[in-house]
């Protein structure tokens, strides 16, 4: 492969030095844009524009045509590695992904498979081999996953949740067969970044998106030690250079100093964390990367302008700083905030890479 | 009045000498009980049952009298006030509460009126002088509100929120509107808990449901600094002795040292914080209110109790503690396990006071 022409996101997530602040989105490949409604109209249903390798390609790039980004991240779903062990996802219409076979009792958890990831995660390997070839090494790609307890919480679930009753019921009541799901889930998330590693992605990500409903004992027994398992189990080098790993809780900003404790070189923070208070809990163990409330692209550029300000100086000098919001970009908010968003990051940020 | 024969509960919110821990449940009286269930039946809806003096006395007394709970609480609705204030409070199933005429510009926050709680409350002032004379000062009596900032969210929203787009869009655009009706609502809060007090509250919760969604230097603006003012504008005495206030923020964990700093005398906190640390940041100067994993109820009884004993050990010797949940009871709970856990609290306390 030939040299990234910008590669200040590999660069800042790994703690190496910067000329300023890179920049990216969670969920950059959206709603939000015409153009990819668009395409998802084209494609049908939404798992179906995830399998469908040319035209995630194609939503993976669509805001890299609009914005300066400084990364590009894979466009799949979370829930892919549930999907591949035959639970049967599904979109139910205002309530979120749903199994069809949900998880529930220790022979549940024994008969589901390990997916190989060439086999029925093809679709994601070829999308990740795709978008790499197009991208045109112009930025990094960023392959993700699910963390364990995040995917577990949907399996054991079925559906979205307000109160996690069935998985805190097994939790509380079957820990033994929860962690033999959250293990082969672990195994089966090692494989599926590798495989995506080898494909061409050359950042990682892992999403908890549930840990932050959890005591900080369960928290660290039923989601960080799986995700500790995964970070000591994936390829580190690619390409001769190293492949930063991202971990995000949301709402996990109280247990930072445990998540930097994992290896992982970069983690996530939500708003309600101030990124001074961050930094002073993981110290220059780990970069970070946020924080910025999602619904601030609903204000004037102004006021965006002025909240890009704020977090900057909250982060302060030096690198170790990713920007992105503390959250996905909200499906409603004007494409030309976002782009105001990202400039505003690169117009302001120099001055703290001197 | 006559002295209270279990005062238990307000000598560890203002951080007094107590030879057990108290207890008591937020949501304490509610759906999880057959008894319940059966008096909202007759009520019809569920403002009916709020605004039915003898009903809300009878749902009140209820656990009291199937648990030794250490306090009662109203039973009423956070949305009381913006309902006084004429926008029409009406519950959509499946949906949470919604208001009929919501409040969207600088016109509607100019309009609302400071309910007098004399007039279009007073059958709140009504229920808690019931109540209190009906429970003949076996434990004491907690009378409560919303925070003028969650209330705004409910009154702006219209209805609940996956995004908070219209009440943060006002932030973001329109800040001084927003704090015009949050000081509005501060000023409705200060009468209509007075008034509870006056009617025979013998300590007071501001329930701040959504300041967890802000950041930190949202909340301190938008939510605490309004807090404050409440706490600041309340009778601290009633019937020669003090009143204790509570502020509860739900995923404010990491603001604890600032709301410790406005005067109340205790902070809920929720389970996703570890209590050692909690107490930690706080120091002596507030009681801490919490903190079991709702869900814990769904486990066996020797899960409960060993759930109950990690808390208090977490917490740690001296007074300063109520236990709680860290959110309300679930309703799927079965109300065995309600007692398994309040009656561990009083086995398992008494030798961190000694």
């Amino acid at each position: 492969m030939n040299k990234l022409i910008n590669d200040t996101y590999l660069c800042a997530a790994l703690s190496e030095p910067v000329e300023r602040t890179p920049v990216w989105m969670m969920r950059q490949a959206g709603r939000y844009l015409p153009e990819y409604r668009a395409i998802r109209e084209q494609a049908g249903d939404f798992m179906s524009l995830c399998k469908n390798p040319q035209l995630a390609c194609e939503v993976t790039l669509q805001p890299l045509e609009r914005y300066p980004l400084d990364a590009a991240i894979l466009f799949s779903d979370i829930l892919t590695i549930p999907d591949a062990m035959g639970l049967g996802l599904y979109f139910k219409e205002g309530e979120g992904p749903c199994f069809e076979h949900p998880v529930r009792t220790a022979a549940d958890v024994a008969k589901l498979p390990v997916p190989n990831p060439s086999d029925t995660l093809s679709y994601v390997m070829d999308a990740v081999s795709v978008i790499r070839k197009e991208l045109n090494n112009r930025v990094p790609l960023i392959g993700f996953s699910g963390s364990p307890w995040t995917l577990a919480t949907y399996m054991v679930e079925g559906c979205s949740s307000k109160d996690y009753r069935r998985i805190k019921g097994m939790m509380f009541s079957e820990p033994r067969t929860l962690h033999k799901l959250l293990d082969k889930l672990a195994d089966s998330v090692i494989a599926y970044l590798n495989a995506q590693v080898e494909s061409g992605a050359q950042a990682l990500m892992i999403f908890d998106t549930w840990g932050g409903v959890l005591t900080e004992r369960d928290y660290k027994e039923f989601s960080l030690s799986y995700m500790q398992k995964i970070v000591s189990g994936i390829t580190t080098v690619a390409e001769g250079r190293k492949v930063p790993v991202t971990l995000f809780t949301k709402n996990g900003g109280q247990w930072l100093d445990a998540m930097a404790e994992t290896g992982c070189d970069c983690l996530g923070v939500d708003w309600t964390m101030d990124l001074s208070k961050a930094r002073a809990m993981v110290g220059d163990k780990v970069a970070l990367q946020g924080n910025m409330d999602p619904s601030i692209l609903y204000g004037s550029p102004e006021r965006i302008k002025q909240e890009v300000a704020t977090i900057l100086e909250s982060y302060g000098k030096g690198t170790g700083h990713v920007f992105n919001l503390g959250h996905g970009i909200h499906q409603f908010v004007d494409p030309e905030n976002a782009g105001v968003f990202i400039n505003a990051v690169h117009e302001l940020s120099p001055k703290y890479h001197t």
